[in-house]
């Protein structure tokens, strides 16, 4: 056996496990700064994405997003290969991918990707979302949006050939989560509370700051295996600059947005600290191959700048996005992706140019395609739960149990 | 340095430590699922297992298992190595595993699996057994009884020269601990409220169930390692296989305990789905090498079925398993050591011969020897703890502590 | 590409994520052992703690720690390089370390190190420093203190040259971490309620013990990449040594604290459990690639013991360390140490000697340094907070939330 085929097999493997890892830390992030009382049913939406996310690629996505295009018109070659994934000869070979992983391994690390750009949505709708109408729309997004978006570069499409670089996906995977948020948010309107009649935005705390802390802390190691595993070798050189540069810019977002915040409104403010971190990993992902480490610094100072704005900017126009997802993802994610014109080997005006062109036409795309989906749920089996629903919690309604039975709590 | 003994070797190192931190998924999913008052205890008894377990493995477990095997009369010569391992002759070079892995990770990558059988019964036992008999009960089970056992499939016994086959352990580890784990909920009978003078049973709810879902999550990782790393090779086709077939049973089984539970039960159930996945994993274990995709698919469905109907009939049995551990690890176990005989690569009518051998010597095995220890201790020391204590809870009378000092409880 | 160069660096890279992950580990055991109402600040600090120290060491300390030497006078080619890392020629090339790690992987993997002292710190004057005064002495001591000292031994400096062995650390990181805590601890006083007017010590448990004890066993798994990526390659027979007495170290210290303080207390304690293991783990970190499993049997029970008395002895001397850090770091890391020139294949009087030189020449160091910059601060900025915060919570007052604002709370 080929040991540098071993190695970048075993490098892929693990980046595939940190990849997987990252759905407790979304899980943890969601209901930390969410209600105890709807505890429960963001557990169910997540652990439902993981595990339909990835049946869906295995029996869509994949297939969809990598062997040929759906967009370029090898429809019946695809639904040939429609149930179940068929080994490729020499699948698991060196000669699959020149030696870099097997069949097995591209699919895996691949499958835990697709999920994310739903469990990025599924931050942004908690607390009012119906969970049938969640899941349904999961099933389409991640089973057909995604790698539709995602043939488009990563399946040597038309964004591909164009020039338009996204190393790790602040597009292809934030953004397209983060535009899906973005009309989620628009289309559900705000909890109960948030925006009041006289025009004050009230404050709906998160129940368990120590799990939010967890889940930024577990999807920054996440990350070593989201870039790392984007280098789709384990290159020494590449992989590690990866790995610093995400570091370097979780680093640098996480104290920006905490002086920033520190600044604008005279409080040391740990969420602020954990959404400035995430921006930076979102803002380093399109890139974190070609910057430097003082690219990376900038890249991430701005992107914790975003954040604090972002947050601002979206309660002022009356978004209620409860986790921060839309900050984070989308405009992090398009900031990430700009950033890739004008810092670090790509930087150029043409360079530029493609990256806006990637982030209008995967923005228009998604923006149509989300709000088909979730415009469609809305006016058949609807989208929001009752009133008395979303005041008593959703986890007695649709799930019948507490998540903390033994304490006592105050309801809000 | 030989490179592809370098990277097999770092292979099984990363999945010796994730199979170590499975021992943090076990321990949220217990306390999770049971009450707060014994959490102190539960965490007390999984620290213990981890840490004695390890040990009992260095000093006895080890030598028993593999080297020579107690039942085949080397007896004499194990007693000379009886304390401490000893460094074979090029223990520590690619001779000694065919440049797979060193002597030193052979040991401590089974060490991690021999403390788990102990961790699967500690959940079905919790809150109402005494901490000392449980501390004994391991002592015995991971030092003696788990390597024998073993040795009869692992340390090439009788059960490997008759053609049984289990992967990485449905029957070895997780039947071994399932068996036990049944006995000593039949000999220690339910919790007070469990079920009640009226044939009614009672909902004993869980008090942290985003640790019960984190638990499941990291066992879900750590399940990377323990199938992953039985293996004992990083080989690129056959690693990269197994992470396919133990994450798309995983999900298969979570999806379908989730539907299963929603047609009986009509309810969206968090605790079902998370069992389904775990029942996914245990039962795709014997097999995990030798299965396709469509086999992982079928085997994790039909495990999570299972999840759904064995919960149900253990508890009108009149069974008290808090965390559905039987559920889990042995009725998932004997069905996923029997899929062999019917799914994948092996599958005949002889291999489902010799399956079922395996899955009734080993039951026969365990069901006596489990039972002999934990009578011997009911009739001795004890094993079920006073009234008093199972209703204020464990942890303020064995451990003189609480779990959550600064919140206001409910006491039930 | 040389592919033991590769799998060298994956496994310098997974180290390195084991160690960043070691934060989440320290964050959870700081919160958990103290009270709810520090919880935001606690976890506000590590976070600083994370960013900012990875950031200070990419600007000042990886100079200052390597390449050259401060002490020995390389000032002005030190200021060159001052802000931002500068790739050496074939930094990414086999020629950079024999091949063992990229100058990117060299680079993260201590300044993932880096920020581990002063987390220590962040421990012991947990629930009464005032944040700023903190930041700022974590701004030197990690951006400063730690790598001259580090640079001492690792820098080939003068303890290295005289003979001093530490192979990971207990010294060099757990030691500098706690001889600043005890000089902080001791600066600051004990928090209200700790030690009352009548002499007796006051208990104040910890608000959150799962918690805790999930930080526990994350830092045991970060130890795997703590002490295993401090072989500086993935040598199959040094690696999985280390990794050997590493775990077993860890299982003996906390066999042995909890047997301690069973008999000393006759309670079954958690608490003495989970710090005996970290006990363990600092113990074994100065000569873990040197020590039989004997060895580090033997190492791992003293350790745990002297948790138990160390704890003891620093109440009764009125210091008042919230998480036990002092024990933890400062005496075990000192005993681990000394250890070196006691057992294993260093053992020598003349070892004794060197080892006992470096604990005196870095606690000497620590402790003028610590108490240089925390005296300062004190008759600066101030150290500790008002007596209103203190009693009402450092989150509310510096942080304006709560980390639990669902759940009732007892007040103290």
């Amino acid at each position: 056996m080929d040991s540098l085929f071993t190695v970048n097999n075993v490098w892929m493997m693990i980046c595939t496990a940190l990849v997987f890892f990252m759905h407790l830390g979304f899980s943890f992030l969601e209901i930390g700064l969410t209600r105890q009382k709807n505890t429960i049913n963001i557990l169910f939406k997540n652990i439902f994405i993981i595990t339909a996310g990835l049946l869906l690629y295995t029996i869509v996505g994949f297939n969809l997003m990598y062997p040929g295009s759906f967009i370029y018109g090898v429809l019946p070659d695809y639904f040939i290969d429609l149930f179940g994934l068929s080994l490729p000869e020499n699948g698991l070979t060196a000669e699959y991918a020149d030696g870099n992983y097997t069949y097995w391994t591209d699919f895996l690390f691949q499958g835990m990707f697709a999920a994310t750009a739903a469990t990025i949505v599924s931050g942004a709708v908690a607390e009012r979302i119906k969970l049938g109408a969640f899941m349904i729309f999961t099933i389409v997004y991640v089973g057909f949006v995604y790698p539709i978006v995602g043939s488009w570069k990563w399946g040597t499409g038309w964004l591909d050939q164009l020039g338009f670089y996204d190393f790790a996906g602040s597009t292809l995977v934030h953004s397209v989560g983060g535009w899906a948020a973005l009309v989620a948010v628009y289309l559900l309107g705000a909890r109960i509370g948030k925006f009041k009649k006289d025009g004050s935005i009230g404050v709906i705390p998160g129940h368990n700051i120590p799990l939010a802390t967890a889940g930024v802390l577990i999807l920054w190691l996440g990350w070593f295996g989201f870039n790392g595993g984007s280098v789709l070798s384990a290159d020494p050189g590449a992989t590690s600059l990866v790995l610093v540069t995400t570091c370097i810019a979780a680093a640098s977002g996480g104290l920006s947005a905490f002086l920033v915040s520190l600044f604008k409104y005279k409080q040391y403010d740990l969420s602020m600290f954990l959404n400035g971190i995430l921006g930076g990993l979102v803002g380093i992902t399109a890139g974190a191959d070609v910057m430097s480490v003082t690219d990376s610094i900038v890249i991430g100072i701005i992107a914790g700048a975003l954040i604090v704005l972002a947050v601002s900017l979206i309660d002022r126009i009356k978004l209620d996005d409860p986790v921060g997802a839309i900050a984070v993802h989308l405009i992090c994610g398009i900031w990430g992706t700009l950033a890739v014109g004008i810092f670090g080997d790509l930087a150029s005006w043409s360079q530029f140019g493609y990256q806006l062109v990637g982030v209008v036409s995967v923005g228009a795309f998604c923006l149509l395609t989300s709000f088909a989906i979730i415009y469609t749920l809305k006016k058949t089996v609807g989208i929001r739960v009752s009133k008395q629903e979303e005041q008593e919690g959703l986890d007695i309604h649709e799930h019948g149990m507490d998540a903390y039975p033994d304490f006592r709590l105050n309801q809000h």
